[in-house]
């Protein structure tokens, strides 16, 4: 019999987000906090458990299925162990152990492109597709893979970084490290470095006077919003964010011949005119006989991440169940 | 019982190659003939139906398990119908339905970079591979992408252009009419536009001598023979071909996580500049974890396609059969 809840976490550089989910995706209870990022990956810990009790308070522990963990970094899934970490001290650290060994439930990790992405097929904008590429637009740029109506994994786990795309050699450079990826054009710092500068050659846009006058305080989000009320520079940057995303995604869907491609991520879900525009790109670029390859805006928001761990823990549950 | 044989056939542009192969992969039998390109879809099959009388003259039918067609094409692998084919004109033929009804053997036709990616799964230097991509470099760029052991098609089987990934935003035109994509760097008429430029610009270079003094001549093999002499010229050309396949591989490995690379085709076989740098490039941009990817020179050369035609023959009578 399936369970009555999993419980999703969330984990970010800036924000944990823990859930008690039901079955068809709705979070029931939800508790956030902000990540205990300087004080170690054992706060980190300390912070999950805590969000975990809150949330199961009062539920009894037959009633819940497992706990599924979305963390920001590569994870061998097939190990369950985390191998490189960017923006949290978790390379190397046990957390599926960790966590397992003071909460007493079944517990599963996985990259958090994978759970988002897995949460827009089970309960979001990707419900019925069997084959599609999730991008998620953010702080970085994510994603996962979709084959068969799994994620794709690859051979070690490592699969589904849509960001590191190539786009133009000797790009600008990547926070990974690398030049011209998908992640130097269209996350948050790309977008606000090319605002600045356009804030600086067009008069009488908006986007200084959002930055209250000092671009220094821009954020993505400005952006977003001058370009969504109309403001002609801001709309040229998030446009050619757009561009960008299109671009990268023609040459995935003319090796992969998605049925559909979900954008998703902060920036991706509130600015309709990156996914317009990379639409466009892709039904004059792809070749023929894929260009009918559905774009849609995710649907599920920052819950995406959350309900997503949860149908880990449930898919997990039920497969150690024998439950298809 | 598998049956001792299956016919393969590599359908090209300008050339079709007819093999009877054992199971093994072994070519016991082999015929070659121009491709009737200009006398239309009849005179294709007729040479097809020729050329599969002369090698299996003397085996008896039941010794045959069917017949497996790699087409320049767009299949839909599903229907098995041919629904773009650029280079010859069979889009919106029944291949499959013709040659059968002509043969009386089982026809299954596929895209030339699939049954090229089954060859060397099967017989060559993808054997033990579950996840690989594989990228032949020819008068086109194609390829084919493997997942836990199978060709990958996507959701209408056109999965697998690996050629059509967008390496620079506004670059160079590409046949299929996108820009800036791995074809329009990579292929023959990209070698040979780039080698003329090198050869009026370096002085002492053995291009134009190899062109007999007149540019118009050059082909890309010279330059290949070039390159691999130590003109510096040419080697310049050759490693720039390896340096964009590299960026275009970084983009798919980051996404896809495969245990190794194929670099095939007449020009990635014939120029071990290309994988070598290839390589180099993967080695320093790819993410990490996944930077031990294999890169490696396909081993069966024109025979990848015959041979992996007939392992799509031979696969397809084990289904019907029942055989695993």
């Amino acid at each position: 019999m399936r369970n009555s809840f999993a419980i999703g976490l969330d984990v970010g550089g800036t924000r944990i987000a823990a859930g008690l989910v039901e079955p068809k995706g709705h979070i029931v209870r939800e508790v956030k906090l902000a990540t205990p990022k300087a004080a170690g990956p054992f706060a980190i810990v300390d912070a999950i458990v805590g969000a975990v009790g809150e949330i199961t308070n009062g539920v009894h522990p037959s009633e819940i299925a497992g706990i599924g963990i979305g963390l920001p970094a590569q994870i061998d899934f097939t190990r369950q162990s985390v191998e490189y970490c960017t923006n949290l001290p978790l390379a190397g650290i046990d957390m599926r152990g960790l966590v397992m060994s003071r909460l007493k439930y079944p517990v599963t990790i996985d990259n958090d492109g994978h759970t988002a992405a897995l949460g827009e097929s089970r309960f979001g904008a990707a419900k019925g597709f069997k084959d599609f590429v999730m991008v998620t637009l953010g702080t970085g740029v994510g994603g996962g893979v979709f084959i068969d109506g799994k994620i794709y994994r690859g051979s070690r786990g490592f699969g589904g970084e849509v960001g590191h795309m190539v786009i133009e050699v000797d790009g600008p450079e990547c926070p990974c490290g690398g030049r011209g990826h998908l992640e130097s054009y269209a996350a948050r710092p790309a977008i606000v470095r090319e605002a600045r500068a356009a804030a600086e050659s067009y008069h009488g846009s908006s986007i200084g006077r959002l930055a209250k006058g000092d671009l220094d305080n821009l954020t993505a989000e400005m952006v977003v919003k001058a370009a969504n009320s109309g403001d002609e520079a801001a709309a040229e940057v998030m446009a050619r964010v757009g561009d960008m995303l299109g671009e990268a995604l023609v040459g995935l869907i003319n090796v992969l011949n998605p049925q559909a491609v979900i954008v998703g991520g902060g920036i991706g879900e509130s600015c309709p005119l990156v996914s317009q525009r990379a639409a466009a790109r892709i039904a004059s670029e792809a070749l023929a006989g894929r260009r009918d390859v559905r774009v849609l805006v995710a649907e599920l928001g920052n819950d995406a991440g959350v309900a997503g761990a949860a149908a880990l823990a449930f898919e997990d549950h039920d497969s150690r169940e024998g439950i298809h």
